[in-house]
């Protein structure tokens, strides 16, 4: 399990004034560059000259509290499920200050070579990693 | 069934060139937001000036094929279930030059006082509306 | 001069609660979209398949009154200049309801190869329609 | 002079494949955010609690040179003036590697009570903040 924290921006929230809820995949996606910043030269690398990307197959988010600007979203980001060429992406997104569940996000994600955009074998370093944070859901 | 067109913007492809997977959320919304537009005042005056909102609680996307920039793609909105203060919206996008789905996308939404954040009636035109569009996922 | 009406959306706000001022400059850009509209292709495939760009170089915004949810904004895109390389466009954006000016900007973009990402010559149909708009500013 | 380094995100480029044009307003958001975090309680607490907001009134934005994925930028924000009730704001965003100017931003504020929308006094606080980082512009 790896941990990033999250300050929810000004600009984050919508007019009913907590932060929008398409905002969460997107946190969910910093802590997956997060994540991977272990890896050698971090997502960007492999994205950007390995060429390999991480494309989303399936997203499932449930709301559990609404956020605010202020508030500080503590992400704990694991591995539900390690497949051949796809994982599960599991993340925790607790209110730092209460520690109050705010969602919970499964986002299932494909190996693919972005040149032809079709799936690849997923990268020995990525599966090592994904693999040293693999922790079954309850 | 509602049906939106919704040309991708110029900003919203990501490092991999395909539209990133936490805009289709905000291309559902902006459907639930056209959707809305048959209430008097639209989406916007629930929101302000009836102090009424539908925050989500549950959403799940099942991703089929990448959208770039240049594609338009065709928003299919209808309602899977209506509850007594939930409703389950259901969003199918596809590529309108090629009728190729892009995405599915289930918004589970709650009728929400926005003074108190708390759950609340379903005012009968929101329901007369989402009733008009009931439709039965196959 | 050409028009282009944009409703204020739902997650544009800040938690000011008035649309957030980076959001303009996107506006802007969704102007020039429609503005460049009339190409063959649009701007699209300006961008894709004639690989030229117009990235800015020079932005100036001046704000005069805020806008919220629920408001639309209209936008008048002009051109209040033209180079060998370079065009000046320029928008006002009025609320739609009651004609008050929400902001002026001015957008200064360089006609790029965007396979090298250097200023390249005006196409010619850019220019055509960029000369058809000119207007100097008072 | 206050540094904050702020990597660029994944879905921050654009079709062009550099950053899109008005993130750099948002940038210069962040870094007045970071810069207001000297104040008690941050700038959040500016806004929500003591429901004072330093809406722009003017921006000018001039770009030396794109930034794409996986650079990071090094921003340095200064304040070039301070008024009654205004403070301009100028920040020069480097590309931390190289030390290469990407862009350079001023953005003038304005004290307001975000109860009414009217400017109001600057707070001392503030006016302090403002006046340790004072430097005019070559």
């Amino acid at each position: 399990m790896i941990v990033f924290d999250r300050p929810v921006k000004f600009e984050e929230v919508d007019a009913a004034n907590i932060v929008f809820f398409a905002r969460f995949a997107t946190y969910a996606h910093e802590a997956m560059e997060h994540f991977f910043s272990a890896l050698e030269g971090g997502y960007a690398a492999l994205i950007l000259t390995r060429r390999v990307g991480l494309p989303a197959v399936h997203v499932e988010i449930a709301f559990t509290a609404p956020a605010r600007y202020g508030d500080v979203l503590r992400i704990e980001t694991r591995v539900a499920k390690i497949g051949n060429k796809s994982a599960v992406l599991w993340y925790r997104m607790y209110h730092a200050a209460t520690g109050r569940l705010a969602c919970e996000l499964k986002h299932t994600v494909v190996t693919t070579d972005l040149r032809t955009l079709t799936s690849c074998d997923m990268p020995d370093d990525v599966r090592a990693l994904l693999t040293q944070h693999l922790e079954l859901p309850a």
